[in-house]
C-alpha cells in the first residue's frame, strides 16, 4: 500500500521541480535571470513563494536544477543524434553494421549540440551562463559547478583516444589537451554566436575546420 | 585664458570618471557586478549618487565607460610586450635591427594578454562579462559591445595575412577564419581558467599547441 500511495506523490514532485525549472527557462530566454528573485520564478510558474521555497531553499540551488535538467536533455538530443547518424551508416540491426560513428563524427554532434543552434539550446546556455557568473564570485558554487566538465572532458579525451588507435587522428594528437581545446572552442564560438558576432552556422563551419586539422580521415 | 581655465576642469573630468571606473572593477573583482547598483558604486568610489550620476546616466554606460577603459590598458600592455620583446630580438635602434617580431608572436602575446593570468586582467574580463551577459539579453546594449570585436578580429587576421606572406604559416591556411577561431579559443579558456578547471599556465600552454599546428615556424 506504501508503494502505491508513495508512487503518485513522488511524480507529483517531479512534475512541480519540472514546471519550476521550465519558468525559469522562460525567464532566461527572455529577459536574464541576473536579476530574477526567487519571487519572479515562483510568480512565472504560477505558484506561491512558500510553494517554490518547499523545493529550493535558494537560486543557487533552484539554478543547478534547472542545468542538470538541461545537460540530461542535451545527453538525450546527443546520444539520439549520434543514433540517427549510425542507423544512416547501417548500425545495430543493420545488415552493413559498422564500428559505430566514427570519434570524429561523434565530437562533431556534440559541439553542435553545445552550439546555440535552435532556441532550446540557446535558453539552456542563458542558464548556464547565469550560473557560470555566480560560480566566478562565489567558491561554494564553483566548487559545484567545476564537476561537469571533467566528465565531458574524459568522453572527449576518450573520444580522441580511440581516433588515435584507428589511425584516424594525426600524428602526435594528444587526447587530454585536444579535449580541452575543443570545449575550450567550442565554448568561445557559443558566446560569439550569442553575442551575434557570428552566426551558429559559422561557428559551425570554424568547429569543422578546427576538427579538420585533427583527423587524417 | 578660456584653453587654461578649461584644461585643469577637463583633467578633473577624466580623473573623477577614473576613479569610478576603479570602485567598478574593485566592486567586480570581489563580490561580482551583476547585484551592484549605482548606488554601490557611488559609496564604493566616495561620492554620492548625485555626483556619480553626473558622469553616467546608467549602469550600461558605466559598464563601457570601464570596458573602453579596460581595453585601452590592456593595448598599451600589448604594445610594451610586443616592444620589449623586439627589444630583446634587436628591435628598432639596435644594431641587428629585423623585421620587428614575428606574427606568431605578436598573436601569442595578445593571447595571453586575454588570459587572466595576473589580478589586472581577471578584473578586465569580470567587467567583460558583467557586460556580456547584459548584452545578451539587451538589444540595444549588444549593437555596442558587438562594435569591439572586429577590429580585434581585423587585427588578429592581420597577423594571420602577414604569416602567410613570410611564409611562416601553414598552407592554405585563412587568416579570416584563423582569427575567429584563436579569439574563441582564448575566450573559452578564459572561462575555464576563471572557474578553475584549468589553470592560467594550462591555458597558456593550450594556446601554444594550437598556434603551433597553424605555423611552420
Amino acid at each position: 500500500m506504501e508503494v502505491t500511495v508513495a508512487v503518485p506523490k513522488r511524480v507529483d514532485h517531479e512534475e512541480r521541480r519540472r514546471l519550476i525549472a521550465e519558468a525559469l527557462w522562460r525567464i532566461a530566454s527572455s529577459r536574464g535571470l541576473e536579476g530574477a528573485s526567487l519571487r519572479d520564478v515562483a510568480a512565472e510558474a504560477g505558484i506561491s513563494l512558500g510553494q517554490l521555497q518547499h523545493y529550493f531553499s535558494g537560486k543557487d540551488e533552484m539554478l543547478v536544477f534547472a542545468l542538470e535538467h538541461i545537460t540530461l536533455l542535451a545527453e538525450a538530443r546527443i546520444r539520439e543524434r549520434i543514433m540517427a547518424l549510425w542507423r544512416s551508416e547501417g548500425g545495430p540491426g543493420s545488415e552493413a553494421a559498422s564500428d559505430g560513428p566514427s570519434p570524429r563524427t561523434v565530437l562533431r554532434e556534440c559541439a553542435a549540440e553545445m552550439l546555440p543552434l535552435d532556441e532550446e539550446t540557446r535558453t539552456g546556455l542563458l542558464v548556464g551562463i547565469a550560473y557560470f557568473v555566480r560560480a566566478i564570485n562565489d567558491e561554494r558554487i564553483r566548487r559545484h559547478a567545476k564537476e561537469g566538465q571533467p566528465k565531458l572532458r574524459a568522453f572527449f579525451a576518450e573520444q580522441f583516444r580511440e581516433a588515435v588507435e584507428r589511425g584516424e587522428a594525426v600524428p602526435g594528437l594528444d587526447p587530454e589537451m585536444e579535449a580541452m581545446l575543443l570545449i575550450a572552442l567550442t565554448d568561445g564560438l557559443t558566446s560569439s554566436a550569442l553575442m551575434e558576432v557570428i552566426t551558429p552556422e559559422e561557428a559551425m563551419e570554424l568547429v569543422d575546420r578546427h576538427l579538420g586539422r585533427l583527423f587524417v580521415r
